[in-house]
């Protein structure tokens, strides 16, 4: 039952916030986490961009405390308490901060939210594949994995607009989404070349220009992609067996 | 290559909602369909409460055709087409919809409609479990499934407050979302009893006001029941076997 509490570890340098929209006081944030779960990088980036202060508390995913199962229903992380109120779900956490703190990152026409709001929805199904792409147990499935993977790549290209953010110059949750997306491929460029990036140079501007937010960069540890390196290795996948 | 153009299938009775929440008259709206999927009928029940007029076109989700793979990235249903525009994603159009056209179906308190948003993705994992049921492919699998479906309901029963809807007296997102759920087991239940429901006061009221509201009994067409039974039929599961 290994868990950590690890206390305010991003507290914005201005304060300036630490009210809500309606000049609340802001409520005590504490973010239900696992080092390696893209759902929480989300909610990590969200905080950081809302420059809100929060405590982290790792969870262990193999061995789930019980106090863990009182607050995330589906047994998932993110979960954000919020006074200790459990938020479960990370888009309706990456919803709920952007609803009751400063600066809006959703765009304020309905039409438009919702066109953003599909494509974090389709960021969930890059996930989804890459988990398919990093467990598949041999070369056959590697390959279906990769080419599902770059189909989605090339539905993102012809999406994109100028840059250098999904939406032009403003950063937005859809940005939040596709950052740990991205972090993914520092991992897996570095096992082999898989096909996936050329004649894509909106997409790779677009993973360029999160990795170097600062908000990305301070969602993970510093020993994450060892971290991830570990954890592919650990799949016994055909990946896993290119690794080394 | 099957499909079906149904034009204006619910038309409100008064027109009130023909203008959006700015006065703006209301974008042409079209349901893009098809008549088993549970997360269809979300957005058929949240346009019937809005009395929103809208087509409905249904597709063949064996057989997809081109123009819905331009307008699906994920090749799913729903998608909801305003003015032309597509809006991918049950969620999201549910969500659109409330923003959108009166009246307000979420609750007004960012916390509290987090907290609703948490049980709409709840609502979700609830019909994956539906969906891992009928398709088990032996009598453990199916035991095994209908013990986490069990257990999903024992979570919503220690969630649910006075009813007769899911927040009280109003019709919210989470009840257009359950109505869906509850509907397999009018034909689940008639199979066999799998002991869901003892000792489930609230959730069975609740599950019978759900039936009982219009918007939810005219989100399916009058055959669904019988399709629906050919549809679990044709799984070749452990329960296909038990229908007759």
């Amino acid at each position: 039952m290994k868990q950590a509490l690890i206390t305010i570890d991003q507290i914005s340098d201005t304060g300036a916030a630490t009210v809500d929209f309606f000049g609340r006081p802001a409520p005590r944030l504490t973010l239900v986490s696992h080092a390696l779960c893209p759902y929480v990088q989300r909610a990590a980036i969200m905080l950081a961009e809302k420059a809100l202060p929060f405590e982290r508390r790792e969870v262990d995913l193999a061995n789930k405390p019980g106090w863990f199962m009182s607050v995330s229903p589906l047994g998932k992380t993110p979960v954000l308490l919020v006074d200790g109120e459990a938020i479960f779900e990370s888009a309706v956490i990456c919803e709920y901060l952007d609803e009751a703190f400063a600066p809006r990152l959703h765009p304020a026409e309905a039409l438009e939210r919702a066109r953003h709001r599909s494509w974090v929805e389709f960021g969930s199904s890059v996930l989804n594949a890459i988990a398919a792409f990093y467990n598949a147990p041999d070369e056959q499935a590697l390959q279906a994995c990769a080419a599902v993977l770059r189909s989605r790549f090339e539905r993102i290209e012809a999406t994109l607009a100028e840059g250098p953010y999904f939406a032009g110059s403003r950063f937005c949750i859809v940005d939040a989404v596709f950052a740990p997306v991205f972090r993914y491929f520092d991992c897996i460029d570095r096992i082999d070349d898989f096909g996936f990036w050329p004649g894509l140079p909106k997409l790779l501007a677009w993973r360029t220009a999160l990795a170097e937010r600062p908000s990305v960069a301070s969602a993970v540890a510093p020993d994450y992609r060892s971290l991830l390196e570990r954890f592919i290795w650990e799949r016994g996948s055909v990946l896993s067996r290119r690794l080394r």
